[in-house]
């Protein structure tokens, strides 16, 4: 971390007494080597480990931010006065002037998001970045900068996502698949009907460059219901095509959310089959897939912000146990079983979904918990207490929600 | 307050230094005997007058909570484990089971909620409580208590609401009655033609006790679509036949978010017209009104949470901020001066709404103020900083979102 003592941070053996996993009946929990040595009741106290007394408190792993947009975030900065008009368009417009003209740092502004996200207990996250002809891959090279100062606590995947279309600006493609070669994790897509305009070459260009590259695809699909679907289409038949089982996830995907029940549950069963994923920012102003629909379905649907605090929007914050509310609230989840699919949204369906390795709560996942004072995983949610304890790889990076001093640093965790 | 020396809060003159009223320029605040004396730039300092740094806050009046159940909340009780089923009738019947086997206690939980809402900066709010032949008026009674013991500070106006009916059980309609007698500031009502199956007698029933008791009316409107149009038909109705203009509220309307354009215009001309409010709490999951046509149309539209961590709902704040952020949301209101709507909503509309009077920031105002570090009112929304100073009735009631000492007693900030 820029200027940051990472290395300073003891990972020594821990172990934390009296925590309840998911709720579940008190135990205790080992931590050595970054890593859960040991979950159960009354566990033997190594010699010479720590010890942290979690007093009863609920303990979750990890949480996961499953897509947003690091690159494009004016948090921490003056307050972005938002005139911008209201088509999809405007704002893409409007972004690319605004940075171009504002000489927006997308180094400093991921890692001060990125570093409000651990202080919240986010140890996973999933970023698209913008490419494209006028900026090129500049956006790209600060976010790989955080990810790599970020790297031994907090896992950033990064998407190359042509925020302003794919075919729309000639280079476009030959720019995602530098981004590519030079680091980014995943290839990013864009609505080929409604933006590119041409959605059979858009796909071939995209899986053009996938199959090269060997890497998974986030496509961002706006579109809406007919549409939507008919692209949703193209999209399945090329991972199906391709052998691309697990490596395509869909984001938004707002079409399922409008469609005729049965035309919506044979799109939903061919994702499940293909194990297509779906990430959903619960917008409350559109349609969106329907989540326990999806989830019994067999499709593995997780939670992100999408932007937080840019140019797009004034909304959005790096506590996913609020993003959890907010997908409760959408969805009208008031049971508590119920509640407990929001949160898997921001947890294990959010790993499992970006592709994330050794997480959860079972010995020999890597050691990222989050401790909060809450009775169920319920009341964490729609409460989002405090974070009391923040475990990354092993380390404690947080108490009370703010990073511990060696980390503090310039982050601005209030935005 | 019950137990708390509201006396001992000091009502002596203060002069607040540097602060921006509603995000406009840098100016001092003069409060004396629990009014604002003056508001502008370089005030003198009276001999003998406290004097508090605003450093430059944003400076805005004591927000408005339009529309609660206080009687219903489990707030700062253990978690109530929700696996209650989906129908409203489901919800209804659970709770009154619910609140008749726990005796559940309206006056404490009504407390515990009230200051809750007042470390947060609302000074007024509009509040539910449930009348019906099992309780009869325990709950009001409750409920009473603490509007007394917040009368100084908080303005608290109650509404007799028949949440099982008011027809479907004999009597309820006399202990509706009995409540307004007793002390209860507003008639509530509850979907004429879903529930009590009877719209025109229901609302003739209703409409006849507030014309005896000459009181204004506040009715749950949950039905949907044309059945919702055609009870909010018979309230217009009734509301110029008895000359009630200003005096009815219509809480949610869904209805409105469901109609076609002109026939949903046509009933805000005529709620316009009749000076009829609309309370929303803005839920994701369901069809809503319009915030902006209905502002456009004439139409006070107010905010307000409905149920906050109760048997129907384990959601809810009693920060009204974050009332005006979950609006901001729902009607995806991205731009500054948009979303400066969403905080009217839970600001002057809200006292428009309600009939609170002497509210605002303009001199000979009731000194409610809410002083918060941002840079302007959307930030404010957004963010929901900490309230670095409460002042109710001209007293300062909450440094950063805490009661002060004296008010502090048994409340449960955090829930």
């Amino acid at each position: 971390m820029s200027g940051t003592p990472i290395d300073s941070l003891p990972a020594s053996p821990l172990l934390i007494r009296n925590v309840r996993p998911l709720g579940g009946p008190a135990c205790d929990v080992l931590v050595r080597e970054g890593v859960l040595a040991g979950v159960g009741p009354g566990l033997a106290l190594p010699a010479g480990c720590a010890v942290e007394e979690g007093g009863g408190a609920l303990l979750l792993p990890g949480l996961v931010e499953g897509h947003t947009h690091l690159d494009k975030t004016l948090w921490g900065m003056p307050w972005y006065c938002n005139e911008v008009g209201d088509r999809l368009i405007d704002r893409i417009d409007n972004e690319r002037a605004f940075r171009a003209a504002s000489g927006h740092d997308a180094a400093a502004q991921s890692l001060h998001l990125a570093k409000a996200f651990l202080a919240l207990g986010t140890t996973r996250l999933r970023t698209h970045v913008d490419i494209d002809t006028q900026a090129g891959l500049r956006h790209l090279d600060g976010v790989l900068q955080t990810r790599s100062a970020m790297a031994p606590l907090q896992q950033i995947q990064i998407v190359a996502f042509p925020q302003s279309g794919l075919l729309q600006r000639a280079g476009t493609a030959e720019l995602l698949e530098s981004a590519i070669e030079q680091g980014a994790d995943v290839l990013g897509g864009l609505d080929p009907t409604a933006i590119d305009a041409d959605p059979v070459r858009s796909l071939d260009v995209l899986f053009g460059i996938a199959e090269r590259r060997g890497c998974p695809v986030d496509i961002h699909l706006h579109e809406p219901g007919a549409m939507g679907a008919f692209s949703l289409d193209l999209i399945l038949e090329r991972c199906a095509a391709l052998g691309m089982q697990g490596k395509v996830v869909v984001s938004h995907g707002f079409c399922l959310g409008e469609l005729p029940e049965r035309e919506r549950d044979a799109l939903l069963a061919r994702m499940a089959r293909l194990d297509v994923a779906l990430v959903t920012s619960a917008p409350p102003a559109r349609p969106v897939p329907p989540l326990l629909v999806c989830r019994q379905a067999g499709v593995t649907v997780f939670g992100g912000n999408d932007g937080i605090r840019d140019t797009w929007t004034p909304y959005g914050s790096p506590d996913m146990l609020e993003r959890a509310m907010l997908i409760g609230l959408r969805y009208n989840l008031r049971r508590d079983d119920d509640i407990a699919a929001a949160l898997d949204c921001v947890t294990h369906a959010g790993a499992r979904g970006c592709g994330f390795a050794d997480y959860g709560l079972a010995p020999g996942a890597r050691a990222d918990l989050v401790l909060v004072e809450a009775e169920s995983l319920a009341q964490a949610v729609v409460a989002r207490p405090m974070r009391k304890l923040v475990m990354a790889a092993g380390r404690v990076v947080a108490r009370d929600s703010r990073l511990v001093p060696a980390l503090a640093g310039a982050v601005h965790e209030s935005g």
